[in-house]
């Protein structure tokens, strides 16, 4: 295992004390909880929106904390959930008058915080809701889930509430817009090598020289199947033919476009994907509002991405374009 | 090797047609030299920024080119320097009435293939300058330069004469805040992993399972040492030392920081180099003004980082600070 660490055991506390160190005055840290929030967090009048799932997803979560996105993320050990008392004390510290909102992937571990921790928040008298998220077409259950999983798809649901939540709407037409965002996007994901895990300093999964698994979760869990390794354009062509086929997207419809890395792969190669992404829309019919191409949600190191097609209405394309000030900025 | 890609020949097309896919609008393509430009360029009373390098390093150059930093971008093929056609080309199409600004990471054949361009447009009466940038300490001489390299500092000079530039300065003037950058930024790299060019499909140099490279440049050629694998605040320590004494910097200077990943490293992982980089800079009494953590100048798929540190001047602060309307967006 090669890695730019210390022990093993503080990479999360580490990079979260890294991350706040390198956004001064926007960002606190609450050490033994691992909680990461805005500054001016709680904000009279404004639904509190939190999320929080497994590290090595970075730049999830704790990354996309800022005005007009998130308020606040509760990250866990990598690819373990976030304990009930980190999430119900991330719920306590910044709860609004408006209630706080949870946007949470469906993974079982985090739904299981989740749903404990809103229920002591509740009978301190918070108002809590919660939209998940489960866009991933590839598999309905698996090792870490009950139903679909979700993917990077997440983003979309974490950007859109989130600006619209800057604008104080009601933690009800929150709810509903997350779900409206949640219904009409879809990913599916593709890797070409495993990951490893700090505090394990192995792949957590073997994959041949030659093979790819198609539809792989973000913790390198098992997908639909695993293919020889073959020509980007082809996997692309199986990934959009998985995904347009599930809502159905349709010719006509106007679409936002994620192509995620997993950690391991290029941003070259990402582009690489984009183009073949960007030509079989267009084959079919279909526009391209805005495009999103980088690292959203990792599986720590692994070589692969995962595309997201998100069907826009005009409050979504308003939103998408409201800006976010966030760590996860580049210049 | 395992890449998203189709022909290990077409990666550098088929990124850059990706690229220019994801921003319509934004930028034009001329495939056969591949050059990507503004598609507003060239704009009338503005000088002209051009830069180019071997492909391999993106986000480094193509991704760059928007309103606020570069006009043009000469990407070569990976590892290799642009052609002096392609220089020669980029700078006939994009040359203003206020001449064209070349800014170069002092490589050998970067410099052979500029200033041949250079030569080839002056003759038809075209205004050249040209920048180098060499803000790497660890080696004065190296595999593919004479003098000092440039590494992940010249983003530092792309952004701050390119927001200049934006302000319609002169050709004098920016070429003066070019070098006065330059002069002011330092850089030293580290590799944990050799990186695998598409046309070759193996590492193009090896490193030990317990070992890394001190020094390293941004092709994966030799530094100043080899040492074994340590935890990572030595390692960033070792850097700093080195970087801080070359200028030297001083106690009370304020700095912007630039903590780069080599393309293989999770985004967790710059975030605890950062996380000691901030603690070792205030110790010794100086200041942030601004940190950059994230992928800026890459190797391919090299596990490693490097640190640039610039002393800033209250113009290059204001000039840092100003919008860049580039690809390299996240949101």
């Amino acid at each position: 295992m090669k890695k730019l660490i210390n022990d093993p055991q503080d990479v999360v506390s580490e990079m979260l004390q890294g991350l706040v160190a390198a956004n001064p005055g926007k960002l606190k840290l609450i050490p033994d909880k691992r909680i990461v929030l805005r500054s001016d967090c709680p904000i009279k009048d404004k639904v509190t929106i939190v999320t929080g799932s497994g590290s090595g997803h970075e730049p999830d979560q704790a990354w996309l904390v800022g005005e007009g996105m998130l308020d606040v993320a509760c990250p866990g050990d990598v690819f373990a959930a976030p304990t009930m008392d980190a999430v119900y004390e991330a719920t306590r510290v910044s709860a609004s008058d408006k209630g706080v909102l949870y946007l949470v992937k469906n993974f079982s571990g985090d739904r299981m915080s989740f749903d404990m921790a809103r229920e002591m928040a509740e009978a301190d008298g918070i108002r809590v809701e919660t939209v998940l998220v489960n866009e991933d077409v590839a598999v309905e259950d698996s090792t870490y889930t009950a139903g679909r999983r979700g993917l990077a798809g997440a983003i979309f649901v974490y950007k859109i509430v989130g600006a619209r939540a800057e604008e104080k709407a009601s933690i009800e037409e929150l709810k509903e817009l997350g779900e409206r965002v949640n219904a009409n996007v879809r990913s599916m994901g593709v890797a070409l090598t495993s990951c490893t895990m700090p505090a394990k300093g192995s792949p957590t999964f073997d994959l041949g020289e030659d093979e790819m698994e198609l539809g792989v979760g973000i913790h390198g869990e098992p997908g639909t199947k695993r293919i020889k390794m073959k020509a980007v354009d082809e996997v692309v062509n199986d990934l959009l033919e998985r995904i347009t086929s599930d809502i159905p997207f349709q010719r006509g419809d106007e679409l936002a476009v994620m192509v995620n890395g997993l950690g391991g792969s290029p941003i070259s190669e990402l582009y690489i994907v984009y183009r073949k992404v960007d030509e079989y829309l267009k084959g079919k019919g279909m526009r391209v509002f805005r495009s999103y191409v980088g690292e959203y949600v990792t599986s720590l190191d692994m070589a692969g991405c995962s595309v997201s097609l998100l069907r826009v209405d005009e409050e979504m394309k308003r939103l998408l374009l409201e800006p976010a000030d966030i760590p996860l900025r580049i210049l």
